[in-house]
């Protein structure tokens, strides 16, 4: 790809902080420097953001003929037009049918549109899974729905924490490549993660833990770090087996598949060795044993990226904080680090 | 309690990192002005401590019957000797029965000791499980073997991250007492929390982590931030039930108790907001949540505390670490914070 690329930005849900998200982050000329942002909403609502926050960007809304020329600037939000005016009636902060539909309708749009080539790749601001199931459209969440309409079955969230831009007077930082981590499991009760680990799953996540920070964030061979399950890695079978029975012969496939995999090692301490360097990416066995860490190290600006799909996806790693939204105090550097995660994914992938 | 307290720093596994960690703690003068340490362990093993990191320190054995007059500073080590010669053969950095059973006499010891009121608490340096059991001494680790001593059946082993000295050009620290972790199950298998997790163990962890930020720490109101089990919470039962089955009601009984609880709360921001300074203590479901979050946020200066005994008693939340021990290059935070954080205690307990 020589130019920059160009991303369809969802607005997600009207009533929560996607929309003032979106026009902080269109002030961060690093975006600009990078990629070609354009919102797929509501231009009435990504207007009272604009106000909320005080910015001077001007709302236009988008020519489609002329879409792949189009120049992005932080003076000027596209836009191409989605959603019923309906959704200005919604109270802000709340949950709604309305929203709910008219943010499902923006996600269906983007990927179809970049599935036809008309974009190169989404970053999609939080929707409320509660107003989606609301407005009739029962999904998980946003990956599920853009596997289901990509005919993905083999799929995964990576949560992604971008390098920290140099500052003159730092050194390098210590993991030059951002640090990833791919769970095994989920959005499931920590009681069902026992039933869904297998060698098969687990060997399934270092492939695509590998080829992302391979192929998408261009390292020659991602050092990937396997948790554990149990306690200690199961102290050598006293608290549990795992380890030995699903998780070291995935971790033994995949050294065999040529991947640098490691592992399975105690989380705890995983967990600060990666964060020293150690490792690009992780491979998680459940929710929280990764979201505990990648959280703490870098809540705002972490990144969900989609793997498995024939498209570029990111995402904010944050809900819709209706308690918090449209009270001008939303934090955007999450909208930026998805932004310029994709765009990077974009320049290597397409 | 006027003066100094005095306590019984037992040597750990002389193979291990214990005899290194000790004496580079001694060098910290924050640990004279607040506490009298005595080791229990072996003279000629503390004395190749003293040549490894170059230390001045003299080791001198300890008049028993001059004990509680002591006087101890950066360059003296009073010993009480404890363990066979033997153990000058074993080789550094490997698991040994006699090594073990060195570890084991200490720390009977020091509990012996210490409940006859010759020692005000103990701080223990790293022991290896297995050199333990290789000594016939069957014990999961030294927490059960001090429960067992003293008799106690309701313990529990608090992790605590002190507060971080304060810099002078540095505002507050966000958690001015520190922060605890109180784990309801600890060393078993992630599949066998379930079969442990039930209202009273949560309720009871509340109760022991109150106790000891208020009656040890000496918070006068502490704040108990209480962990979900599943992702989100469960999402309002979506991933699982145990948070309005078992825990919500533990916390319900804690309030009650006049205990400021709150919670269940989604564990990967509970981590977040505790490190901002929201909470004072966290009761956490099983090991690995709790541990990969404080080891994140301080992993070397790290103390166990335990819950529950007649005695004060903390410990270097790290182990043995045979594969680093005796090259000179070990680190002595934790010792010098579980020697400050049982001179703490003691001076409130005692």
């Amino acid at each position: 790809m020589q130019e920059k690329p160009l991303l369809a930005i969802t607005m997600g849900d009207a009533a929560g902080v996607g929309p003032e998200v979106i026009v902080r982050a269109w002030a961060d000329s690093q975006v600009h420097q990078h990629c070609r942002p354009v919102v797929l909403g509501h231009p009435q609502i990504i207007e009272e953001a604009v106000r909320l926050v005080g910015s001077d960007a001007r709302v236009q809304i988008v020519d489609l003929s002329e879409l792949a020329n189009c120049t992005v600037s932080g003076d000027t939000i596209p836009i191409v037009p989605v959603g019923s005016d309906n959704i200005m009636d919604v109270p802000r902060g709340t949950l709604d049918a309305r929203t709910g539909g008219a943010a499902f309708e923006a996600v269906v749009l983007a990927i179809e549109m970049t599935r036809s080539g008309q974009f190169d790749g989404i970053v999609t601001a939080p929707l409320s899974k509660a107003a989606l199931h609301a407005a009739g459209h029962i999904y998980p969440g946003h990956t599920e729905l853009l596997a289901e309409r990509c005919g993905v079955d083999d799929f995964a969230m990576m949560l992604y924490l971008p390098p920290r831009p140099h500052m003159p007077q730092e050194k390098a930082p210590p993991c030059p490549a951002g640090l990833g981590v791919v769970h095994v499991t989920l959005h499931v009760a920590l009681r069902d993660v026992f039933a869904n680990l297998t060698t098969e799953a687990v060997l399934a996540k270092c492939c695509l833990a590998n080829s992302v920070m391979r192929d998408g964030i261009g390292l020659s061979t991602p050092r990937i770090g396997v948790c554990a399950l149990n306690p200690h890695a199961g102290e050598n079978g006293l608290f549990g087996d795992e380890e030995s029975r699903i998780i070291a012969p995935a971790v033994a496939k995949a050294r065999e598949l040529g991947i640098d995999a490691a592992g399975p090692f105690p989380t705890d301490t995983l967990m600060g060795r990666a964060r020293d360097g150690e490792f690009d990416a992780l491979v998680a066995m459940y929710h929280d044993q990764g979201h505990i860490a990648l959280k703490l190290l870098g809540m705002h600006r972490a990144v969900n990226v989609t793997l498995g799909l024939p498209i570029v996806r990111t995402s904010v790693a944050h809900g819709t904080a209706f308690d918090r939204a449209w009270q001008g105090t939303a934090e955007a550097s999450g909208m930026v680090a998805a932004m310029l995660t994709a765009a990077t994914l974009c320049q290597r992938l397409i």
